[in-house]
């Protein structure tokens, strides 16, 4: 008997469904665009059938795979007790009981999860972290996010809303971050905010913009961090400080998580972390800079393994990980 | 047959030694100055005899009581796994084997545990979060410190030194702690901050200071924080608005904690808590004004009960907790 996990990550642009065994290894997988323009009913209907397609075709009974488990994980507001997502501004969802329905046409139990949540949990047991107990997961896209590991524990809180990582103030006079806050590392550090930055400069004539715009095919539209980052391991100064600033706004925000966590590794996931050492090192720079040298010394800094696979093998991996923890912490009702 | 506990805060200024029943009730107590200055034997030896009178004049095993377990609660850099002290500066102790050494004399389990730790298992199992699972105690006093549970379980970080809630930076180019880090929010609300910002406001003249300094006798050397509080509830806008400073700096660190650990209560502890309104008023509307709503509006903010007793009863719970969690957090192996 092989005990198979499934993992699905629905996402803005695109929806990936994983066949995992129990190490964490898919064994298949399949990706179709999330095209949530269609509608809540078809994307879901799209799902089912791709997840459907996937376990017909790679999980054969005869050869001893049963399923054990679906995990869906899903950006937003989430009662992982009713299986409800509540709250999807990128798909459009909103109090979408897609646990339910996936485990009425599946005949399996189904977990929905937090995506970066789930790509923590992913990281964590298959990933990076393996082994260890205390674990940051932080992801640096277009947004930021993670998952905070405690004692070998996944920190959900209490209303599944743990670890918004993005939103750690740096200066309470800061700029306003779109959840109300100010200074937020996010309004620093995040892709979007790197490319904003780019554009602003571009739009008030800064030359030394010049060399990104090109790496972007001259339109500040197409503009994105990775044209930042491309621009600054070409050498431009502009570019670099620009990953600088990034990365040192980042390094704060990490001082605090390491003040309050205390975790022994801390695994940095996501496009921007991809830029290398010249986000990293001012990174660095700044929570050796700040932080309690016996809290910050211990912490290991690594980079993510699953690429943007975590997230659907993390959501998978929830069963083996629920029936590791004593209580299940979340008891499904429905 | 009735499980007795003993809970013991070895603190700067005095110690105290309880017998704890597993309701959390404090049975019987005694108190002494610690008198550091006479040297770590010469506290240890105290601290032995207070325990032991305490426990022969209270604990009759004639009426069914046995000593569960011991635990010491310590403000410094532990060991929990050898029952050592590595540094605790405001006692002057530098490796001190103080579990080993209670263990074979009074022949019973015994667990160190921080202070601040301790007094957030005292709160949370004994005092005001009775039957949460996701609670953050945040002591105010000369300094800032607390303790985390998440999903029932308390945070002790990958070398038992999480939750330095002070230590959470409001403003990246702030004053230097004396951490290392600037703009924690211990620069801003400690009883110590507070109390020098009038100090120094007094040197240089600023005459609205003169109530506070009244209140201190005259003395600005004698000067601290509940003269602040004392002034700024007879109406001094000066003192008020150092309150009002020192609530809003708090209010930013505990949002950031909020979007970390997602709470659902802040128990707030330590005399510069007992100020009242006039720190928790702009304390919440700092919290409301930057937090995420939905995360911000499941907090409810209530103030510690234990008092000075919070650090000894956690301690002493410890062994009642430990009970609860599948596997023990820290094995001890001396």
């Amino acid at each position: 008997m092989n005990d198979i996990y499934v993992g699905i990550d629905v996402g803005g642009t695109k929806m990936l469904a994983a066949l995992v065994n129990g190490n964490g290894t898919i064994m298949a997988k399949v990706q179709q665009p999330t095209r949530a323009e269609r509608g809540t009913k078809d994307t879901i209907r799209r799902l089912m059938a791709m997840t459907e397609s996937l376990i017909k075709e790679s999980c054969s009974e005869a050869e001893g795979n049963t399923i054990q488990g679906i995990g869906i994980a899903v950006a937003g507001i989430l009662d992982p007790s009713k299986g409800t997502v509540m709250l999807a501004t990128n798909l459009g969802w909103e109090n979408v009981p897609i646990g339910p329905l996936f485990k009425q046409y599946f005949q399996c139990p189904v977990q929905v999860i937090n995506d970066a949540n789930a790509a923590a949990l992913g990281e964590w047991l298959a990933g990076a972290g393996v082994g260890m107990k205390d674990v940051i997961y932080v992801t640096v896209s277009t947004g930021i996010g993670g998952g905070i590991i405690s004692d070998g524990r996944l920190m959900l809180g209490s209303t599944n809303s743990a670890a918004e990582l993005g939103h750690i103030s740096i200066d309470r006079n800061g700029p306003l971050c779109a959840c109300g806050n100010r200074g937020c590392i996010e309004v620093y550090a995040s892709g979007n905010t790197i490319a904003k930055r780019v554009r602003e400069d571009i739009r008030s004539g800064e030359a030394s913009t010049a060399i990104v715009l090109e790496m972007a095919g001259g339109n500040p539209e197409l503009l994105n961090a990775r044209h930042v980052a491309e621009a600054a391991q070409a050498g431009n100064e502009y570019a670099k400080d620009r990953l600088a600033d990034a990365g040192s706004a980042l390094g704060m925000g990490l001082t605090a998580i390491i003040h309050l966590v205390n975790p022994e590794m801390i695994i940095l996931g996501g496009g921007v972390s991809q830029s290398g050492r010249l986000l990293f090192e001012p990174m660095l720079d700044t929570v050796r800079g700040h932080g309690i040298p016996e809290m910050v010394n211990r912490v290991r800094f690594v980079t993510a393994k699953l690429g943007g696979d975590a997230g659907a093998v993390g959501a998978a991996l929830w069963w083996r990980y629920e029936r590791t923890i004593t209580s299940a912490v979340q008891e499904a009702v429905w």
